[in-house]
């Protein structure tokens, strides 16, 4: 088989649909963020970043970036060898503990990413509880999709966020072990989850209930504990799994729940067993991001007053994003194509970085922009945006109506 | 159903058999290393870590830490988006750039660890290539197995290193797409694959050839290409996979090889596309690493003068050690219990640790410790490592024998 042959040409397929990535160059610039560097082969532009998930601005905040320089110092810069086999630390402990406190449950185990989190924690859980059926919100993230495709466990999917729908399908599960999966703030929709319903449906029918916050932790909740925190659901939730990726602004994933459930998938997990610890240092870094937030609630009021701005000003002049109760704007483009064309110009004309979200992110159809404002916009960023965007609605005549 | 109570039951039996996980709690001391801190819950005890897979002792070298701390200091603490939406800095293609070169590659692709890259992109060729078979050496890394399940193709097992069983089996596999996936150096028995004879077998029955270098880059060949360079076969493997968290001390994955099967894994692989990027520091510091042992062999030197030395002293005192090529060295015990008995003599008596390796690292009945000299180990230190072993050989009356 010519094997390069075959990958050249679904490249060539996927370049043709207009869903081949072109990653932006960036350099980020510790202090002057949402400021970055973007290098286009050539020179060096500035532009101001609105598509980032380092929501709160948390990657270059001085008491995350000092314990991190600290413990490279300190410890060096990786943990040399698995959980098990040389790689813990007491800065993995420390961070452990703090996880489990933020969500008052008793135990937490960090991943190295919020994907693999996903991944090893639904696949050991689907694949180790005999007869288990996972039933999973049908616009769940790709890596919760794969964990359960992993397990091998029979899956049921529900209604985006349907409790009836899901009671219904639980019912008709029976008399076996359920799994509900689920997301608090869906991340390209912005959508939050009917979090209370979907956790009395599972306490009726006896079902562990698994929700995913990586796109609410630090951000909801009086001390960042994410919308079940702010719901104060979290003690009615099985797991919550989060990420330290996002708003805490380093790297890694985690879940947490009661000491069985964590260390069964501590101890059965291929996961979490295989794979070398995260650097002592980015622990340190982390921990210092949740105590920071745990402690300020400055970052979160910032960042809703800036959300609440940008979507005031996007309907002011007219231009379409999806209602949703999170910090998350989707402006609907539809189409690939124009969609690149739009971030292109915004870019290279305005020095405003929005990546194109085109397929396999979100639905063919369905492209979007999705703009993030942080606690670190300032007024005349938002101003800039908003003049870019209303420029290029009237010159590109994009239909003024959501998709 | 009662989910916690299955956990711990679970839980209860891999107590009763000897095979429950408990993690040393490690102070990584920069500097120092392999000395390190250990707490015991109260005190904190002095140890000599010869269990690392930090090989080199990179992970405190001081152009890795600095290019570390300044970048954390330049560019934050972490990427802050996947690589496709705001995560993708010039650290991350300048340490791509680096690692193509390294193995004469085209293109190299980051991943979060070692594992995902296997995984992500096993199970990517796996699914991805229409009535895909891939042939597995029977003792493959869990990464790979998973990665190969996941994928769903159709999978032909090996016998270990047995390249005319190979032949065989690709023969009889007949006209479909074949992948063939092995390691250069195997973890936990630390033998060395017959990479040339493989080779020619792909070669003759035109299967892409998949490699796992992670327990070899950095430490074989001139410039730590790996056992692929050291015998001159880079160029005839079409994917060679590695670590960035063992000799070149940090964290990470990767691939590489031709344009189009990198570029084809950058754009459909799920464990790629959907997780946050490594930070930014992780790639500067790694980058640094790979630099140091491309043009420094001091390193690669000194950890064979230690490794022989120690094989040399475990034979003078009649401890059973597997034979290989490597610088891994497996004294086998044979049961978990006893295992895990000398492993915690040696840290509390001796100061010295290594982790007690049970099931399922390796198979049931194999139980070793597996000692891995590096070049920081000094003369005292080696000395110290035989009195405690040889004293313990004769206290416990473990068998002379290899398993």
């Amino acid at each position: 088989m010519d094997f390069d042959g075959f990958f050249q040409s679904s490249l060539d397929t996927l370049k043709s649909e207009g869903n081949y990535r072109i990653f932006a160059d960036l350099e980020r610039r510790c202090g002057a963020f949402p400021q970055a560097g973007r290098h286009d082969g050539t020179a060096m532009q500035d532009v101001t970043v609105w598509c980032s998930n380092d929501y709160l601005g948390m990657g270059q905040h001085p008491d995350v970036v000092a314990a991190m320089v600290e413990t490279v110092q300190s410890c060096g810069t990786g943990a040399g060898g698995t959980r098990n086999i040389g790689g813990n630390t007491i800065h993995h402990r420390i961070l452990e503990a703090e996880l489990a406190d933020l969500h008052g449950k008793e135990r937490a185990l960090l991943f190295t990413s919020g994907y693999v989190s996903n991944w090893a924690a639904l696949s050991t859980l689907g694949a180790k509880i005999p007869n288990a059926v996972i039933l999973s919100d049908e616009k769940n993230h790709a890596s919760m999709i794969e964990g359960i495709r992993h397990s091998r466990a029979d899956k049921v999917l529900w209604k985006h966020n349907d409790w009836r729908d899901l009671d219904r399908k639980l019912h008709a599960v029976g008399d076996r072990p359920k799994i509900v999966a689920f997301e608090s703030v869906y991340s390209m929709d912005g959508d939050i989850a009917p979090i209370r319903e979907i956790v009395e449906v599972c306490e009726a029918h006896g079902a562990l209930s698994y929700i995913d916050e990586v796109h609410a932790v630090g951000m909801y909740g009086p001390r960042g504990g994410g919308v079940t925190e702010e719901r104060g659901l979290a003690h009615r939730i099985d797991l919550i799994e989060g990420t330290l990726g996002k708003a805490y602004g380093v790297v890694g994933g985690y879940i947490t729940g009661s000491a069985p459930l964590v260390d069964f998938i501590r101890s059965f997990s291929s996961g979490f067993i295989f794979t070398t610890a995260l650097p002592p240092a980015v622990a340190a870094a982390a921990t210092a991001s949740i105590r920071h937030l745990k402690a300020s609630s400055i970052e979160r009021d910032r960042q809703k007053a800036n959300v609440a701005a940008v979507r005031a000003r996007l309907d002011r002049e007219g231009i379409p994003h999806l209602a949703n109760e999170s910090h998350i704007i989707p402006v609907m483009i539809g189409d690939p194509v124009k969609c690149r064309m739009i971030s292109d110009i915004l870019m290279e004309e305005w020095g405003i970085y929005v990546q194109p979200i085109n397929y396999p992110t979100v639905p063919k159809g369905t492209e979007r922009l999705r703009i993030t404002p942080g606690p670190l916009h300032g007024a005349q960023e938002i101003d800039h945006l908003i003049t870019a965007l209303a420029s290029l609605w009237r010159r590109c005549a994009i239909a003024h109506a959501v998709a």
